[in-house]
């Protein structure tokens, strides 16, 4: 039994729905999700193209980092307060003026640390675009031990 | 001399500018820029801040790597084109519902490989918050060498 | 027809061989080699244990970048000189007194940029204890694009 | 009141002290040590060279991790257990046949994680030669939560 259905990712992607509308403007589209793994798909769009129409590394980033999110929550079977501790981005090719495929997995479940990846290639070619890999910290409920800075943490 | 005014780098950040939309929005602010590094602030707005008001990790992500494009242009003292090779980050705390500054300084020139790193704190605390470092490789004339996937690049 | 045989590469890793006496001691042994990448094993040693039998991160960062340069050659189906870049490793299980087997492949062979990962398990178990990726510059013969500084580079 | 002196780091290095033999060949000479970082040497010798002279990029990783443990210590001003969780370098310049000096100062101390950087450079230039960036896991008393698969772990 999943824990989230491709539908219920997909909503929380929408404006409005659990990430900021930022992220929602990326369009992803949620294609798989299973405890092996998420599939997602960044749209081909003007907005996160740059001159040439090379699809931009940013958004591949903010691609990664979201995505990851989902494949722990789905590996988890549960949903926790996550912070990304690191993330490291390769970027090997171009994509020009297309769509962008994702492939997440979770490398390790531990306690309170988890590890994954995510690999980008294109429809034309499924060598890879750019390789993400990340650790992320699971916070314990009420995020008691992660230190806050700002407006509501100084 | 610069090669760059804060006027014209932040021209660039406009819609319409230098950058695809979705990057401007961020509404990045150049503050300060030389030989020595160039200073961003990226505001504290909604559309950036997930539950609680934390700044979204994608935002410093994102910002790191259109600060060190201008960055390099500026060391360089010329805007030639640049693809991101490898961008880490590290994210030591959250920013809850504030601006983030970035501090963003060339390590390395070289004729086809440059390196950076951008170090993000908050106006309330000089301790960092995240720091991306990134190397960049600087295309020749042409991008003849840059492999590209997709619609235009297959 | 293959570049390497797992004999050469073997000889190579071997003291007096291409790898400095610091490599050498790490005793590592080639399994497999083909342009799909390259399998080798850090035997079980005191040498590369600290308190209780954890074997070193420090070995499996210098395998990786050792066990890279083999699987760009064969890729490659040359030995050109080549620097790394960039190499990120992250670490999420402890292996304890036991031999740790290394895969590595190729993601990526540019012109003059070269993208690969290892993903590092036990025999016990199939699950990543560590995965390193990274970037590696290829450099033209005479290594004349190549920033060297110290005794010889000054 | 600092929590080692460098004599007693120097000690840690020495063989049959706190590092195995394979991390006490690298030859390290701790040069200063407080709670704002630590500088460390890494002597000129064959072992750890390669053809032409090149410090090996290997060294450095592991002269990396190795510093960030007791740069860490220093600051949290006791010796806990540590545990890499993802550590980055960048290479940017080659250090030919001669010292490489490395700086290393913490960044971040969390209850659980703690973040630091090294910045690596010689004695003919202050310009970095390459930058290594970390998080660790601080481990509780006895290591309950640290996964270890292996002969005693499995």
């Amino acid at each position: 039994m999943a824990f989230m259905t491709v539908e219920q990712a997909q909503e929380m992607l929408e404006p409005g729905g659990h990430f900021p509308s930022w992220v929602a403007e990326l369009g992803l589209r949620i294609e798989a999700i299973s405890a092996q793994g998420l599939r997602a798909r960044l749209p081909r769009a003007p907005h996160i193209q740059r001159a040439g129409g090379v699809v931009l590394g940013q958004a591949l980033m903010a691609m990664a980092d979201t995505m990851l999110v989902f494949t722990f929550a789905e590996a988890l079977g549960r949903l926790p307060s996550m912070a990304t501790i690191s993330l490291t981005t390769n970027f090997m090719r171009a994509a020009v003026d297309c769509d962008v495929i994702g492939q997440a997995r979770a490398l390790k479940l531990g306690r309170s640390t988890v590890f994954g990846e995510v690999t980008f290639f294109t429809d034309a070619d499924p060598a890879p675009i750019a390789q993400s890999t990340a650790a992320f910290a699971v916070l314990p409920d009420g995020n008691a031990k992660f230190t806050r800075v700002g407006a509501k943490g100084a």
